[in-house]
Formats: C-alpha cells, sequence, structure tokens
C-alpha cells in the first residue's frame, strides 16, 4: 500500500456478462471480475488497487450495474479518458459505464452504504431459449405464476431468511455475531421478450441479500409454481430457519445484479 | 434420390444463432443451417433429404422463424418424436420447433409458396452493448430517429430496389430474365429492452428481398439518422437503379429473419 492518505472515494458502476467469470471476487490464476478490474486499476493508477462491491456475484452471474468503490488519493484524477483506458484493459465481457468521485469520505463503501439491491431472475418456461440461454434457467415446463407470486408475497418485509441462505453464509454471519435478517422490500413478476423468445423475470429488492439467496428463493418459488410445494409453506420454510427446509438452488445463468441505491 | 414419388411437402420452421454458421446455405466442409439439417434429416429418413427456406440467410444472420420445406414420402411420418430426435442431430444453436405435413400438395415449396418475410434488424446506440453484442450492430453514436422514419416512408409500395440489392444478385436475376421489383409492405420503428440494454429495432416487412437488401436499406437509413443524406434522398436512390447510389450494408449480427407468412 501507499504511503499517501486517501482524500476521497471513486464509485464504479460496471455491466459485466458472468458466463465465463469465475464469479466477481478476485482468485489467484482465474478470470474474476474484481480481479481484471484491479489490475487495470493497479495499472492506470500506478498503485495496489483494492475494490469493495455492493454484491458479490457467484460464477456465471451476470450485472447490469454492479457497484465498485475504492480509495482515491490527492493527485490522482478520473475522467472520461480514464474510463476508456480502463475498458480497454480489463476484459471485454465487462464494461465499466459510469463513475462518481465522492470528496473526503474515505470512509463510504460500496458495500456498507449500499441502500437496497435489485436483482432480476430470468426463466424460460417452454422451449429451451436459444438466443438468450446464457441469461435464463430454461425450465421445459410451464409454471403457476399466480401461486409462484402468492409465495413470494410471505417474503416480503423484514425476517430471518437463514432458510434461503447458503449452510456455509449462515454459519459464517453466526460465527462472526452478524445478523441473518434481512429485508425484502419488492418482488415482481413480468414478462420480457428477446429475438422472440419469451422470459419470465422476477425481480427482487431488498435491502441486502446473503449468499445464494436469491437462487434459493427462485428455486423454491419454481417448486411451488411446478405444484411441489404450496403457496402458504413459505410461513414454514422461514420458520423452520433452516436450509433444508427450502427448495433447489437455482442455476447462476438466469440471476443478475440489476441495480444498486445509494443516498448520495 | 429415391426411385419412390413425392406424397407431400413437410413444412418446419426453425431458429438459429447466426454468429457460428456460415450462413444456411449448404457449402461443403463448412458448418451450415441448411447443411446441420439436412444431415439429420437424411439420417433420420435414411434418404438423401433435400431443402428449400423462405429466405437464405448469410453467415452471422440469425432467424427466429425460418421456414424450411422438403418432400415426403408415403411411408414417411412427421411426429413430436422425430422433431426431439432431429433436434438431437442438429448443431445446438439452431432448434426445429414446429412442423406441418401438407399432404398432396408436392409443388408446395417454402420459397416460392411464401407470401412474405419479416426481418427485424437491431441498433445499439451509445454505449457498445454487451449482452446482446451478437444480436446487434452497435453504433456507438445516436441516430435522428424521426429523419428515419422519414426516409423509410418512401420505400414503403411496389419499387424496382436494384439500388438496394448487392450489384451481384442484381446481375443474376437481370441474367435469367426476372424481376427486381420487391414490395416493402410495413417498415415499423420501436425499442426492445434486453438485460438492461435499451436496443432500437427496425421491422421490415414485404413480399420478397434481394439478396443484401434489408441490410443495405438499414445501412443507408442509419447514413439518413446520422445525417450524411436527407430523408428525400432515397427518391433519388430508388430511381438510380445503381446500387453505388445507396449506402453502406449494415453488419450481419443486427439481422434476424422473423417470420415468413403462408396462405395455407
Amino acid at each position: 500500500m501507499s504511503d499517501k492518505s486517501a482524500t476521497g472515494v471513486a464509485l464504479l458502476k460496471l455491466k459485466y456478462r458472468g458466463t465465463d467469470f469465475h464469479g466477481f471476487a478476485r482468485q489467484p490464476g482465474q478470470l474474476t471480475v474484481q480481479g481484471s478490474l484491479e489490475e487495470a486499476l493497479s495499472t492506470l493508477f500506478k498503485r495496489e488497487v483494492e475494490t469493495v462491491c455492493a454484491g458479490r456475484t457467484d460464477a456465471g452471474v451476470h450485472a447490469a450495474a454492479q457497484a465498485v468503490s475504492f480509495e482515491v488519493y490527492e493527485d490522482e484524477e478520473l475522467s472520461f479518458r480514464l474510463l476508456r483506458s480502463l475498458n480497454a484493459l480489463t476484459h471485454p465481457d465487462m464494461r465499466v459505464f459510469d463513475f462518481q468521485l465522492i470528496p473526503g469520505l474515505q470512509s463510504f463503501s460500496a458495500r456498507f452504504d449500499a441502500r437496497s439491491r435489485s436483482y432480476v431472475y430470468r426463466i424460460a418456461e417452454g422451449h429451451p431459449a436459444l438466443f438468450s440461454r446464457d441469461y435464463v434457467w430454461s425450465l421445459g415446463t410451464s409454471l403457476d405464476w399466480y401461486a409462484m407470486e402468492k409465495a413470494a408475497a410471505h417474503l416480503l418485509g423484514e425476517h430471518d431468511f437463514r432458510s434461503f441462505a447458503s449452510a456455509a453464509s449462515t454459519k459464517e454471519l453466526l460465527a462472526q455475531g452478524l445478523s441473518t435478517s434481512r429485508e425484502i422490500k419488492e418482488i415482481q413478476f413480468y414478462n420480457e421478450v428477446f429475438m422472440g423468445e419469451t422470459l419470465k423475470v422476477i425481480r427482487i429488492r431488498g435491502n441486502a441479500f446473503m449468499h445464494s439467496m436469491v437462487r434459493i428463493i427462485v428455486g423454491t418459488l419454481v417448486e411451488v409454481g411446478q405444484g411441489k410445494r404450496s403457496p402458504d409453506e413459505m410461513l414454514a420454510i422461514l420458520e423452520a430457519q433452516d436450509r433444508n427446509a427450502a427448495g433447489m438452488t437455482a442455476p447462476a445463468s438466469g440471476l443478475m445484479l440489476e441495480a444498486v441505491e445509494y443516498a448520495i
């Protein structure tokens, strides 16, 4: 690390096609979003740059607007030219499309200052998707969307969501004395048509999400849509506070981090 | 060819992602849609099968519903099981999703009996598209869509479109004593949003199209949208009956054969 002190924080917005990345988080010897971004930032700023993101995504998960912050030093500038240089240096499956400089706020973090995150999950019901196959879960069967909407309504508000998080992440949070309560502010269902393929979209907005939480929620809702569970079973799953009570984890390909909201 | 005589015609509908195909038309030693389809059909029917399509597409061009016909013999059946077998044998970037058996109509052809074809062309104006990059023309600049709609209106109806066809195809048609007149029935402009990327879509429906015709129309409309040509220049281009009078050929990636209509 440099001896100079940070005078502000930079907040970048980037999108990426997650298919060929080993997730967001840096891992030695693997192609990751954070690895490619930090390498490019370090080259441009001629120092080691460490970044923090709003929502770490797993391998295969996409982002339309991931937020990433890093400390900026006194003599460092952000400019559209820098953005172009950054995009020339990073992997072609990712693109930084916006930046913001927050002066004097060294403590600002893309992760801890995010007010809410929106995730979107895409499902192709009938024929397997072709044009959008990297961005959906191709189910091959049709679902009872009315039952799924009823089930989803039970998840709104603040709950202990440990039934809907990976067992490992719950264990880690509890070991650190952290809460497994989260607030889901909104769940929307709509259709999207791309290249003649109709996709069903589930949009979930919450203050924060635990690991695999959106994918386990979607996997469980799909089991409701397939008639394997009743909509009201969601209440019992929440109460169980046990990962085994919920349904399967939906595949990574259908998930996209859509937006992150800040107070600034 | 078999000695048996055809008792009907099969009409298949298929979609394909054109990116990795060397176009629709069979070419020895190349991956083509027709080559993959005919090979699979020949395997299933245990005889040589020759197909005819409604609209031959070039390398990189996509189709949401290409129509393909071939003769069927008395003892041959079409079934959903056959469709599944067909899709198991063809390339994963194509999918036959519908079939129709037209009995007693040996003369029916997907090409000559088509009443109209619809093509769709997608443009990403601002930032280059990421998620939809294989399906668009990423322009990087914004366009004057009002001027483009005015220009497009001049193309509606029946005209000699040889200014908007590849010089080679016009030469070939004229050498065969065939017409270079075509009727454009409809041109629509609309937006499509996919994975947070807004695309501008131009939809053109006509009775038939010459080689490169949609791509040259779109290339010329884009030059109008960039202010390089006035909307009314379209009239002079039509009158010139000369490929050099029109604008550039838009890239293959943005083009998709959307639908083919038949009277049956």
